[in-house]
């Protein structure tokens, strides 16, 4: 069930307690992959797992725009503050929790959504009248989440089976020479990282080889992203909440 | 230009300064029309009005929550604080603006949102590095806004011309007795509408007939907010905005 | 019952539950009406319904500087941000239902508090301990309503009814020759405005014409507005209001 | 110049620097004092002293609730929270400082006020376009302050010289009865008051004697603050500012 | 019990309901004391009074940095704002309220931080879990607080009593110096201090004389400070609570 | 130079531009290890690697309380709000950086607080007048980190070398029968953690086995850590910051 196509009426007959918010980001993939990479990712990915459940979870719609301010010196880069962000999916899960739909996975498409996820998910898990917890697909595909980068082998992977037409497949090259082989700038030894900005260490704005994967392995991510996300949701739709409240 | 779709480079070399931001809500439109109605309407005008325009708009993607609590009984509906969406739509013109589109015209679907968005914008437009103005595509629709309603005429309209599929024609029936012919529930001689909540006035969530408009006046009426938001843009474009800053 | 005037045994005694505060707004009406006209009317108008009411009601202290940034470029304007302003009255209003005072009716005397108001008062019905709705005065005389204005003959007019020393009556023709006809600079066929300040549409301050209301229309307006926000108060002390909490 | 009272003309033409802004609180102040009694001691010192002054002084209007949570438990007390009552006094000074008036005198009626005024004033001469400095009333009578209560001698006698209409001389004796000697519950040695509120330790509300003083004692008061804040106000004026920015 | 040294199985079996908060300020105390003064003393008289106490009081971390801003000009001054600190000792609080410890004293060393901790505790009173009070340790030691100044003979013979490394007494001439008699910049007659800043009446940040106290002083003014400390802990035990719930 | 026992002299003759905030909590380590680890350990490693690091270097003082709810039903937990942790760090590097000590890096010892000082140093770098950067000892310390656990090997080795008589030896079994092996409740190919509350996976509040490191591991620690603080800071020294800004 899809909030967005659903009646009021669907959803009242419908009594789902379980609900999925995918969350995404609308920032610079690089030249060859679009600004909207993480939005499209997380529905597509929400959906899936919401369709191999067995049992009713209702859809939300997208947030479009999430905490993505390291990439502002690429152009068309949207960004909300981290307390926006947190603000924005709390009261969404608020309004859902609202209406019996009191156990939310957060479905996230973009690494910088994270911590601040995570900080969200717990405070209206304590403090609401919900329960709520973050997964990120990328993290969620078995090993391949290793070779992730940032409009790289799996993102653009995912892209080309879901999304193929948006795939400039004309400006890889270009993508792959400015790309930086890992993310970030860090000092040996730390997990200090003295870029805060993701400019400081790639040209194209692209971690990894965007030429690294083609859509079967996107089938595969997806196919992999989905069965976990079936997994959270049934352990979500079980758990016993008496000792969060 | 659709944000979602484009890469950086090509913002970056389109050099816009125009851009749109659709709003919507997910809320309640009775028992025939989908939750997202006001979004996709937000987001069906805005394309068509940036499609009109003679020039570069960059078409943002939709924010898809908005100030809906007034249909919290009603089961489905999403709602953000006042506060909570004020802060992500000038946080997300905020980011545009960074990248030179600092000319905003907020394609607003939903008319909880009006009070909000009146504000924002000013604020935005006073104190931040924009020029932003609020539009709501059925108060430019010529003589048609005043049989707006609620999930009445007008809307459902809209969707019989741009998405039939979601518009349960079987449920027209149920939607027109359950409905109000106005607005709230108002002291006679003020403007003072005592009900705070929908579900006070109306029993299927209703205003209006949604039986009163078909594809045809969809069609005219999508196209009379196009060529409304065409003439708006053509006047932000060319507006001197020394005064403002 | 004025709070101002009454001790707290009188409170006491009384046990109101219902309260009028009036709120206001210091900021320019032109060169020949006084920066506290907003404040004057909107206190006027409340004594005048609460005396005519059949009950007891408190009148609360006026709120005197509202949302009025829009009239910066004139000199002696006060405002404070949206968000104080919502605060002030949220606080007061929370303040009087402590008391008991907990069905309140917001008079208000300027156009530029009405968004807040909405807001407002719909967060404190929904989420507080108290009912309260907001009732502005020029908006409940009836036909006279639509020639409002800034400054302007509605104004005027009551101003000359009820503080005539304050009307520079030999600078009417000043205020006349630099006033606009309309409110705001408006693209055709859309509702929005695509001035945020004032002063890019009237040089005096002034909308309308400042000579077209006597002292008598003055003593009309007065009358209809109180005899307007008797029928509110009637309708909130008579309003059951199990289902707005 | 009274800026209620004055046209934006007047103000621009007035051209001053200097304005006093009264501060009250409506709040208990015993059965025979009036709820207003801080607010309008407030402004009628700051018209007081404004007009002692040689030069042009801006007289704001009142700002008429302020932080007085601690006499929630006597009917009618309004209040503001600190965090509200700060802002809404920075951004009318900011309107003010907007128009040049950006020396600022806070005139205060009320005890409970003084930390948020130290807060506040620090902020703003630190931190906005203005310089504000806190000024109350009762401090600055000499060694009568060392009488001060509250609804006692002092407060009484002005009222009893400006406004004694809204003292009720016949509930005096009841006043006294339930007054306290002092204002608090100390630990003996600290300067700690264990009691939050003042019903903890006065029965009328009152500390002190109110019939220790008449309408004599009232005008000798009144000329001394008038004398202390026309004192300050040329201090202020005078004040080298370099340093503050 | 030191909730820094303890373990959570001894907060556990102690079962206190009592606790002592230090909050200091890191901040110039001229060229002689360190910055740490503040902090150092709450910490000291804190613990002191939480020995002298016949009977279980949870001693907290020290808060190192409060409200200073007023020391600015002087290198090596911290400082938060008075919201954030506010925010910082009521979640502290809010804590230790949660395991049972809800009767706190908060030991204060800094005059800075007076206002905020007279709001926050009576915050805390009011609307949270817990009961608390300030308690500032130089108003705590009978008349020798009327020398107190900053970094003056009391903190300077404090600090010779329990920290003489600390003191640079070949500094003491310098400091001395530079010294004001008094704190601020006063208009005669009010109690208005025209100085926000302390650079603007102090050259080396102290006032009062650093020599004018020895560690005999310091002894005794510990002594006096932890028994009074002492009798406000056994009055804050003892009270009866249900009146500020 | 550490600023608690420094004077503004001292801080102003240093001249330093680079500074060490440690930042911990006070929260359980299980029945042996105090309260107070994770800012004991914080306060060391920041000393150690400040004095390895040739260069003058402030060492601030500790903030003591951090992000650490999810430890809250362990008794004397402390812990504030995201919020307020994030304001009380900005704050204290915006102070720091007034006097020109503008390249923080941010010691922490608490896995808790690494997302809101992941996002707060970003802030300040972005938009204040600072560069700063988190450094976490346990993710400097080479393949050791992997053992990291909570009141496990590590945490209770550095005690062991650094503070022996706060470790409670005769607790170690209790504390290891009562430990989770492994932090979180986790669905298996997903990386979400069920449990937002620590008590959900281990009895005694550890992870790991306390028994796990002795006091030579500990010295073998602390000296890893401060290495790689070394090596951070001389990079953080070195670093151009022309682009951050």
């Amino acid at each position: 069930m899809h909030l967005t196509d659903a009646t009021w009426t669907d959803v009242r007959d419908a009594d789902a307690d379980l609900a999925v918010l995918p969350v995404g980001s609308t920032e610079q993939h690089g030249p060859h992959a679009p600004l909207g990479t993480d939005a499209l990712h997380a529905e597509t990915v929400a959906e899936a797992g919401a369709a191999r459940y067995d049992g009713e979870v209702a859809v939300a719609p997208t947030v479009p725009v999430g905490v993505a301010e390291e990439h502002r010196d690429f152009a068309g880069t949207l960004w909300v503050s981290p307390d926006t962000f947190r603000s924005y999916v709390r009261d969404v899960i608020g309004s859902l929790a609202h209406h019996g739909m009191d156990r939310v996975v957060v479905v996230n498409g973009h690494g910088g959504n994270v911590p601040a996820l995570g900080e969200v998910t717990a405070t209206v898990s304590r403090h609401d009248d919900a329960y709520a917890v973050p997964f990120t697909w990328f993290e969620a595909v078995g090993d391949h989440g290793s070779e992730m980068g940032h409009g790289g082998p799996l993102e653009t992977a995912l892209l080309r089976a879901t999304h193929p037409e948006l795939v400039r497949e004309d400006r890889i090259e270009a993508a792959r020479e400015g790309a930086s082989e890992t993310w970030g700038d860090w000092v040996s030894g730390t997990r200090t990282n003295l870029a805060h900005d993701t400019a400081e260490f790639t040209d194209s704005g692209v971690v990894g080889d965007p030429g690294g994967g083609d859509a079967d392995l996107g089938d595969e991510l997806l196919d992999l992203a989905a069965a976990s996300l079936d997994r959270l949701l049934t352990a979500v739709a079980d758990r016993d909440l008496t000792a969060e409240r």
